[in-house]
């Protein structure tokens, strides 16, 4: 049918770039034109067993991925602390909350206390739509979720509350730009 | 002889808690308290081959080692951006520059142009002695031995124009109270 064939299309575009790879570029944008300075970091792994192979590098031969603690880049823009993580969902109507961990949103809610700016970037990856969530509307959603309300963030919500971004050639993802409202 | 008893006793009293553990427990303090969220970067790894065993977690089967490209801590403190590394030696009287990558000290100035707040914690383990060595303080010795200078930082030096930190109970090494007037 039509729709199928533009669904084929749409996720035809997108193919082998994730929202973290266009984050990544957009970070390396940032840092060579001296704009921010800000970094994944790296998965965390546990590691069991490393071998020592004379003459070539240690290999490691046994570890586990362990569940990270805090969000996935952090870094500073023009003397402000920042801290976020991506996001994307499948969905086409809302963000289901069970893509956040209660600890990634424990760790926003430190960030916020020190006056950092936090936040969540979300890629509705079906309908190729990217949205700031500053940490305060993410807190809302997930105190209404713990009252025993939604489990997820409505598409209306973001379109009322979040900060839409639109993906261009350079940098990829401006999303600095987008969250000038923000900044103290 | 006399001389290697003592050695051996200064050894045996810090068998076990490097800089690293020092650091990670004052930043436990740190967060429980409220008063910094910062946090010590995974290891990066290359991961190659992950194995998949039912029932049971994913195992790293083959993964290398990469070189960091950033300082290993980084997070917020009431608003700064901080970003550091630890260093040890086991030289008495300067700290060598090998310890300091290249890379880490442009990040370093990355940070500095943004306004975050970077420095080294140096720890003299043969004399059990701490210092904060502030970025300036740093590219200005790495300077000195681009231009051709000494390939390392006088413990007079770091007596002068670092901060000296002593340790404590809790927390264990007070960094964040040694650096205030790094501060905005
Ligand atoms: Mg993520
Ligand atoms: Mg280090």
């Amino acid at each position: 049918s039509k729709k199928t064939m533009k669904e084929k299309n749409i996720s035809y575009s997108n193919r082998g770039k994730s929202l973290e790879d266009y984050i990544d570029e957009t970070n390396v944008y940032y840092l060579h034109r001296n704009i921010a300075v800000i970094h994944k970091k790296p998965v965390p792994v546990q590691i069991v067993k490393v071998e020592y192979p004379s003459r070539s590098a240690a290999v490691i031969r046994e570890a586990y991925f362990r569940t990270p603690s805090t969000t996935d880049y952090n870094g500073v823009f023009n003397g402000a602390y920042i801290d976020f993580d991506a996001k994307e969902t499948e969905n086409k109507t809302s963000f289901p909350l069970k893509n956040v961990h209660a600890h990634q949103v424990k760790h926003m809610e430190g960030i916020a206390n020190q006056q950092g700016i936090s936040f969540l970037i979300v890629r509705f990856t079906s309908l190729d739509r990217y949205f700031i969530v500053p940490c305060v509307m993410l807190l809302a959603a997930w105190k209404r979720m713990l009252d025993g309300g939604r489990k997820s963030i409505p598409l209306s919500d973001f379109e009322e509350q979040a900060i839409e971004i639109h993906l261009g050639l350079t940098p990829r993802l401006d999303y600095l730009k987008a969250i000038t409202t923000l900044l103290p």
